[in-house]
């Protein structure tokens, strides 16, 4: 079998500047899926009733579900599978509603070679050309087999 | 009806040293399912064959799996409804695997009354005692009702 | 179409005595799959380390979900499609856990055509042959079309 | 670790009266997710154009996902984790629809110290303030550790 033969890019083939995207629209479904795993019932996601009461006036999406489309970036394209994740901030800009497409980017922005490790930046977009989300942190992409 | 009073803690409620938890074992499916909604299908997390060859030998959760929990407990109880996340940073120390457990703690660190703006940190530990996340952010609590 | 035609037994196409059955073995997805429907995450559900130090020491299902097996064949078969639920009760009297295999019956006990009311007393019972559960309740069977 | 001390209340914490809610919106995927776990495949659940000619005219959710949220109640709030499920009775007074949000309410009626057990009533709310079940029952709260 050639599975151990999956390997993302290593630093040596990584670029300052490189730049991937994901992106999908955000269903009620995904929305009860992410509560469903992580049990986060809070009513701002899964009680249209209580939303409409609140500032944002619908149910929203998790942020962290956000978020984990830019980790899908960093674990299946840049630098992809073999990464390690160390750290990473976020900070929340605006909602994301149910049935908002979101293109997630992950741009590499460092590279320490010594201690195989890359900081990169992300943004998270939604169809109107609204940013909802910035995150950057650090990752060890994977090592070159011999 | 009661929806609109659905409500946390505002910033008058909390206390510096406040802590709450939220702890689940993670499934197979948990996995599963957060690949599912967040298009994150990472070998690392959805191949056992090619698992068996990277430093952790087995299938590991999602990393942003774990951090959900703590937002878990940051939307539904600490402080609660209403709460709006505004960013976080998180560290991973140590990977989680299926099966094991995982207990999340928020606790509130600092207030700024004046910016309705709490800092909290958060912690996950598995089941032999492990932290296998840190994390720290800033969260805008509900604001009380007239 | 032909969906209109989907219909169950009439009050006068049941006897008293009949008896169907539904059967399952309970899987971990299926215990947490109720919990991400009903968001309940208690932990003896969903915490296998917490589940060790209850009375019985492992994670258990959902009450509820063993008797949604009885509804289902309230609806699917006995009485069958078209039969509305007006009330039951249930005991529980064992614990169900993952991977048990629960065989559900229910048998009609009492007919009241003038109010178009059947009562049924429905029994699960495990692998082991032990009753885990009791239930009597009454439905009101489809009306026959013209 | 302290998965042990999850608790939730004992009789001697619990006082009649007490009241603790849940509620969420029901979506399509709840519905096709609990027809999963339970294979109650009734069309009046999953098939709308079947639905269209009954009684009730669109697809309805099954009655013990709304009950559900009842135990969910029990389970996590009141008593909470520990707590030990004996008898329930419920009635269905309305259907639950796709996209209604439901409000699930248990109140402790009765407290019987010597036997460990109380009785709660239960009512589930739509967000037209319509009651679409009652229930009641008995449990037995967890007991204080020494």
């Amino acid at each position: 079998m050639a599975f151990q033969e999956i390997l993302g890019k290593s630093i040596d083939e990584l670029q300052i500047g490189d730049t991937a995207y994901f992106s999908k629209t955000i269903s009620e479904t995904d929305i009860y899926q992410f509560a469903a795993v992580t049990g986060d019932f809070n009513p701002a996601h899964v009680n249209e009733a209580y939303a409409e009461g609140t500032f944002f006036k619908r149910r929203i999406a998790h942020g962290m579900l956000t978020v984990s489309l830019v980790s899908n970036i960093l674990g299946t394209q840049l630098p992809g599978p073999g990464t390690i994740f160390v750290s990473e901030s976020v900070s929340f800009m605006k909602p994301v509603y149910i049935q908002d497409t979101i293109e997630a980017s992950v741009t590499i922005v460092e590279a320490d070679p010594a201690r195989n490790r890359v900081r990169f930046e992300a943004a998270c977009m939604n169809q109107h050309d609204e940013q909802v989300l910035h995150a950057e942190g650090i990752v060890m992409p994977p090592k070159k087999r011999d």
